[in-house]
């Protein structure tokens, strides 16, 4: 894994005790920045007549870069290197959420209210009136963020240990963005079956369920499944956020480039969970022409065996997905890092909208056709318009646990990707902001109310 | 349910508008009072000059007496109930527990480093180590409370959903307590295999299982099979917790009396999860004389067809509770309500020791017994010597988390009962002390230090 800039995925604090003489900081801030170290944050930790300790903060592109910072530290004359920590990793160790009560137990009356024997009323009034368990305990409010560590992030089948920190950042991303109160399942398991039973007998506890990082095409099979058995909303993130996020962004890039969905030629890269369904809300959304394409180029009907799924976007036309991409308007990759060279791009249309959403690394490095596009979205924070799941599904979450929305449905779907679009005004619509922040904190009431909205309109809430 | 002195479990908080006149506050306690009442807090909420708003709070026996209390100050003149919040529903009203981040996620910085893309560093580091999922996730301090709500509280099989409350409420124990991280667990089946499968595919999460609330003799077989199948400590806390605490006041019943557990006599009335767990540690502490009971009278080997788990403690001798009552010289009670008279104490040895611990109402009331033993002790926080798992389980995980204790095993429960026996001095026991209170912050660290060194010693630990 490497960025082209230094990132704080790769970032160093670092504590120096160095002479405490003019001259000397500034002679090591400019070794790091020789080899390319970007610096952050500099504190003064402690100094005396002889010495002085500097905590420096240096974002680096590599583990390998990270490594030649250290050591090009360690080669300066009268500078000692005391610690060097790593970030990202200090960051998560003993893990990155907790749990809290919201009651504090401080006598026998409150345990005797909290616990037993008080808590023996609530209990059988949830028994005499099922219901209830909405009012009196934490389903109203939580998720569970199911995975098997089939298909972690971009970096394959790690297995559910190595999930797990993936989880618990995503439930520190519903906590913060929504209130949201979820919590990490990572399981033990990569039969179909067996998932969807251990996530049916789960579900007690749970007012939702985020598939997350369960690779295709298992994971559509245990999203319908679940669909049908649980009467609380089951959602596939890297499906449907994907989507969500990819189709508002999509929308405000023609409004950008004056050209209509219904119209444009559409060559979607990447036939996994998230290029199916982006491919689908798309169609949902009045696109009339759409190519997908996996890694033996065009989806075609012509080809034998085709998965359902794939399939049903199969068109006539043959060949690779340089063929695809000549004259095409919009190119949405959602498959791997180098999958699209400089020379398709330029076969495109007039105004090319290009989103390269691979990640960390996307398909084609921005920096190569930055100015020979319209419109350029990524994944990556590193760079303007970026797609984040992080802009759908707190919000969709919100709107669904709010008012008690048994199944998700492709109608929803549209509501918060035109909410999402919605919050760029006309005049803000600029080709490097096609898509809200994630840090703009309208986002997650905006689709939230989308939602609930579309939900009540389909007859599909219960609150 | 009802309890025989008022109790916070049943407890209102009304808001009352009276006339700002003297005597008028006194003439409404007063009525309370008559009805049996209990004053709590009373709070001046508003005042003007012709009427004042107080707040008050009064604990009741039941709900039939709290209706009774609301009905006695609607029927006074000049009062308007403004409202009445039952406190206990009141404080479980959205659920007891919340997640937390424990790093905030305030800028890209945050994001790229607890999520995508640096998160992926870590998890590929868990993927090459698997060991170090103790290090950078939540697991090391994660326990699953796992129930099927089939044996909730002494309420009997009420179900998943309505043994949430419960869950969520030994959750906030194990916070207060232990600082330990658990999170509910309510399945949705109560077959064997299933319990077992869903919770081995649960596993990747958790540093450890506490099983609660699941019927005999089910919870037997689920906890052998999930020791057997998992590498980290599975507690049944209705057998073990309960066998830990029991025995922990017994040895310190038997030290006041000055009688040694290898010569008494125990009767042990209940032969489900608790009391098998409760006769088995007994038993390994030294108990040669046991005699227990169920609700066919004495567990005999005369019997046909007796349960594996009982057969084991089977005696010669046959009858009812009452025959083997008659000169024992202890009494433990985890059965039901009413399952003993005051005549069969009467016919116990000199200086009984009457443990009534069914819950919430004891196998026999205190008020009917407290002048006539030695020592007398119950589930209730009623009453003195109070039998509360809540001095063993946090402990004891507390103690299993911090050195990786694989499994856990009677040795490991005996010497967590020495430790909470250790905690009342010999210049301090009493009749009405002998068993340290919940609250004592000594508990957890000397139960967690015992069950460390005991797996030390016992080569158990794997830190």
């Amino acid at each position: 894994m490497t960025s082209m800039t230094p990132s704080p995925s790769f970032s160093l604090t670092v504590r120096l005790e160095i002479p405490n003489r003019v001259g000397q900081l500034a002679a090591i801030l400019q070794a790091i920045g020789d080899v390319g170290g970007n610096l952050g944050p500099i504190h003064l930790v402690d100094q005396n007549r002889q010495t002085a300790v500097r905590e420096i903060t240096i974002d680096a592109t590599s583990p390998e870069h990270e490594e030649q910072i250290i050591q090009t530290l360690k080669a300066l004359p009268q500078v000692r290197v005391l610690s060097v920590d790593d970030r990202t990793f200090k960051l998560h160790q003993g893990g990155k959420i907790r749990l809290q009560s919201k009651i504090p137990l401080k006598n026998r009356a409150d345990l005797a209210m909290a616990y037993t024997p008080g808590v023996g009323r609530v209990c059988r009034e949830i028994a005499q009136n099922p219901d209830q368990v909405y009012r009196f305990t934490i389903k109203h409010n939580c998720v569970a963020i199911v995975t098997d560590g089939s298909a972690v992030l971009g970096l394959g089948n790690l297995g559910p240990e190595a999930a797990l920190p993936v989880m618990e950042g995503k439930a520190m991303l519903f906590k913060e963005f929504a209130g949201i109160d979820a919590f990490p399942i990572c399981l033990a398991t990569q039969d179909t079956d067996a998932i969807v039973n251990t996530v049916k007998y789960l579900a007690p506890v749970f007012g939702g369920v985020n598939l997350e990082d369960i690779s295709a095409p298992r994971c559509f099979e245990i999203e319908q499944r679940l669909q049908q058995e649980l009467d609380i909303p089951v959602f596939h993130d890297d499906q449907h956020g994907t989507a969500v996020v990819t189709l508002a962004a999509l929308l405000n890039a023609l409004r950008w480039v004056g050209k209509s969905l219904e119209r444009v030629r559409v060559v979607i890269n990447g036939a996994g969970a998230a290029g199916l369904a982006v491919a689908s809300l798309l169609q949902r959304a009045g696109a009339q022409s759409i190519i997908l394409c996996d890694s033996q180029g065009i989806v075609s009907t012509s080809r034998p065996n085709l998965h359902p799924t794939k399939a049903a976007f199969a068109v006539a036309q043959t060949g690779t997905l340089a063929d695809a991409l000549v004259d095409a308007d919009v190119f949405l990759g959602l498959s791997v890092a180098g999958a699209v060279t400089p020379e398709m791009v330029m076969s495109m249309a007039p105004n090319p909208i290009v989103f390269a959403l691979a990640n960390p690394v996307p398909e084609i490095q921005p920096e190569l056709i930055e100015d020979k596009v319209a419109v350029l979205a990524t994944g990556s924070s590193d760079y303007p318009n970026q797609i984040n799941n992080v802009l759908a599904f707190p919000g969709i979450f919100r709107g669904a646990l709010d008012s008690r929305v048994r199944h998700l449905t492709p109608e929803l779907y549209l509501a918060a990707a035109r909410a999402i679009a919605s919050l760029v005004a006309p005049q803000e619509l600029q080709r490097e902001y096609i898509i809200p922040s994630v840090f703009d904190s309208r986002v997650v009431r905006t689709v939230a109310q989308a939602v609930a909205q579309a939900a009540r309109e389909a007859g599909l809430h219960q609150r």
